[in-house]
């Protein structure tokens, strides 16, 4: 095989083939801003992979996904694993598990530790018992674990460890700013993978805009979204739960969990948000498309769904390296409020509405946020870096200056929640802009959210996602029942 | 709403309808077992749900799949909660989250207490913050708590816990023994989930053989089959990790993990060994199908399939209440060992062969297992009952005399295993038996595995799994294309 000399990730087929070189240069990236950062000279980094775990006390497997850091410096799918890297050397080092003798009759073959060398293009493999002995051998002046916030979850990553840690001296301080740091900007290598992600759930979302149709179950859609990325794109992951929501279950920002299962029937006159994205070896994409159920948009969906579009282009137009990203959050309020107040719904100068963040009454999430091994990136927030604390921004996941290779989603969006339409005609300071009987005609109406992932270039964007966007080319594409618009989509099982 | 009256568990359209009545049942059966345990008056089971988690430290959550005990008892799909029950007079009590506000524009509808007590016929609901307060006022003389050995995993179950726990009298010893005696044996109303699992998941196994051709990824069969259950069946789960293997992999008992994905290209002249289950409602299927990818067994392929077949129809027409679990598994290795020594594949006397246990050699894992909640389900050895330790039997996963109303997995196979051939090889009081000119040609083979799922009653045992199983059936089958053959598989995205 030439995966030897050459080793890449490929599923067969039309899915993407990703060289093990992503790895090294991230590894590579890594020690450079390591020693940037005044890292000790042959410091080692020491992550530790994610664990294989069942389902509570059974012995039920769950997949396994492998965690977004480690996969990022080793691209390693397999479970129970270590990996290190000499900062100095950019040496790698693997620790895979060794495998009892009827791993072979249960799980399959036992690789020697060569075979795992040459599939992810590793330096050194040992067993993860042998560690102590390894990391000692190398003599690191510190080892460097993963300690740090993540600025969505609000938890701490977990740290390497490992019987006989102790004999070593442990840095956990400074791997996760650095890190972190260069998992915000993608390489050339990440880009064209993310490109994939992209182009496949483009592909999925279009399928479903062909076969949706009233009377159907929303999970139908879920169902065969996943079934397109997985049997096209070998996407086994989602890269989050997928989000079904029809009618008013489109004002639901995360619809499709457990207590609200994507179970609703889809209505004739329903508007559809479907917030759906498919993961390629741990990279993720993120695409909303927004449309109505039979098709046709009413009178008021066109509305919405325009000035909410409008949005979307003021900003895919406006982002470039250099702006912030919180002003972009409040172009898309603004561009929301301007048209909110054509169509009457609101009242008054669009100027004093955004004083009171009137605009977080109909997009209470933020504009977007970084996209990459994990949906919700890291990196949003640097250490030393504030939230606003003010409506819709708080929500925001990044608040930095945007910078070439971000990946972002761009993901504006109008929603009629009751609580928040409540809570906003009970507060004078904002009551005084709403038009409630205009308003009330909404209620029910759920929401409009339109999401791309962009890349950010030396002076803009490339837009990733690439879906029906405009009114009349969605009702266009919806009307016209050909499925096999994309060479993928013309298989006989779909 | 007519759910109010008697709310059932439905996903619309074709699928099954679950009423709460049975869980009330479970509960029924399990005071009734803790009584005659001579549980204390007033005793009250708290168990704990299972919990919403995340992907490492992200924020992404993993798709909720409740805890089995807790689901037999409360049927709740909602995550983080608590349930008890007060043996004397049956009453059911839930623990609820208290949301906040902000669940509201992100989740979904935040439900009264009152929502929870209909749309689950249970007694009294309270928020988990309440729980001390609610518990107390129970004045319960104990509290039984869940714990205990799961014999399939090693793993011990999780106690419920909660702060404000020490102030009560708590016994974790008595329900563990009871609750899995309860779910050993399964109710109508649990039968008839498990007829509907089954249904599913044998038509999606046809609609595989139907789709199934040389050049297709392992993977696009386990999308199908996923597609099929969830668009179909409402499964959103599978009951494990799907296991399609093809050509020698399918002679790895549990390939389709994470370290061995479902990645190989399907070849002509593989055999394809596809381990499949869906779930529905927490009740499980686990089901085997082995066919050739061409659709046409070669003679090889046919010999071992009905040497395999044999034993699976043998074991079938045995089992009935009283009978030992260990001695079917012995059936069906006796009726492999006598068609191998038909094919020459080994020579000398049956009888001798099983002193040696040479029979697991080619079946190493065991006959078949409980099935309910878990795919594995509990109860396999009760407190006090040994598992055999030589080859084959220690792979059992029950140990007991077969009872009316348990739901079991028969699934004979034969498998030619490469380090399993080379230690028997190896080993003169195997070796004898081996004739290994024959048996080199069928390395690469892989192997044969019929799965059905029964359903043990008064004199015998009901067939819930329901797919071709001669070979000639199997190929008159997989050469009509016609795909139709079932109602469910008429729709337009299949
Ligand atoms: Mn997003
Ligand atoms: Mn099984």
């Amino acid at each position: 095989m030439a995966s030897a000399a050459a080793p890449i990730y490929w599923l067969g087929k039309d899915t993407l083939r990703v060289s093990a070189k992503l790895f090294a240069e991230n590894r590579r990236r890594l020690c450079q801003g390591l020693k940037a950062a005044g890292a000790p000279p042959s410091a080692v980094v020491l992550l530790q992979g994610g664990e294989q775990k069942q389902r509570y006390c059974t012995d039920t497997d769950q997949l396994f996904r492998q965690e977004s850091f480690f996969h990022w410096m080793f691209g390693v799918t397999e479970g129970d694993c270590f990996g290190a890297v000499e900062v100095e050397t950019e040496k790698s080092i693997l620790f895979v598990p060794k495998l009892p003798e009827s791993y072979a009759t249960w799980m399959g073959e036992i690789y020697p530790k060569e075979h795992f060398k040459e599939k992810y293009a590793i330096d050194v493999v040992h067993y993860t018992t042998d560690i102590t002995e390894a990391l000692t051998s190398m003599n690191p002046a510190v080892l460097l674990t993963l300690r740090g916030l993540n600025t969505d979850s609000g938890s701490i990553c977990r740290e390497a460890s490992f019987d006989g840690i102790s004999g070593f001296q442990v840095n956990n301080a400074i791997l996760h700013p650095v890190i972190v740091e260069c998992r915000v900007t993608k390489s050339d290598m990440e880009l064209e993978v993310m490109r994939y992600t992209n182009r496949i759930s483009s592909e999925a979302h279009k399928l479903i805009m062909k076969t949706v149709k009233p009377g159907q179950k929303e999970y139908e859609m879920e169902s065969l979204f996943q079934h397109y990325c997985y049997t096209k794109g070998g996407m086994r992951h989602t890269s989050y739960t997928c989000i079904c929501g029809s009618g008013n279950n489109s004002s639901i920002l995360h619809y499709g969990h457990a207590g609200a299962p994507n179970d609703k029937t889809i209505e004739d006159g329903d508007m559809c948000l479907f917030d759906l994205g498919g993961e390629y070896y741990c990279y993720a994409s993120d695409i909303t498309c927004s449309f109505p159920a039979n098709g046709k948009f009413t009178k008021d969906q066109r509305d919405i769904y325009e000035a909410v579009l409008k949005a979307s282009r003021a900003v895919l137009a406006a982002i470039k390296p250099g702006v912030k990203w919180a002003d972009m959050h409040l172009l898309a309020d603004r561009v929301h409020l301007e048209e909110l107040l054509k169509l009457g719904l609101v009242k008054g100068k669009v100027e004093d509405m955004m004083e009171v963040r009137l605009g977080a009454v109909f997009m209470p999430h933020g504009l977007g946020h970084l996209l990459g091994c994990d949906v919700h990136d890291v990196g949003g927030y640097p250490e030393g870096m504030e939230r606003s604390s003010t409506a819709g921004l708080k929500s925001l996941r990044m608040g930095r200056v945007v910078e070439e290779r971000m990946v972002l989603t761009v993901e504006p969006g109008i929603y009629f929640i009751d609580h928040l339409l409540d809570q906003a005609l009970a507060d004078p300071a904002q009551s005084c802009f709403l038009n409630s009987p205009v308003l009330a005609r909404f209620r029910r109406f759920g929401g409009v959210r339109i999401e791309d992932d962009i890349a950010v270039t030396s002076s803009g964007m490339e837009l990733l996602t690439c879906v029906p966007r405009g009114v009349d080319e969605i009702e266009a594409f919806m009307a016209d029942s050909e499925k096999t618009l994309s060479p993928l989509v013309s298989s006989q099982e779909l």
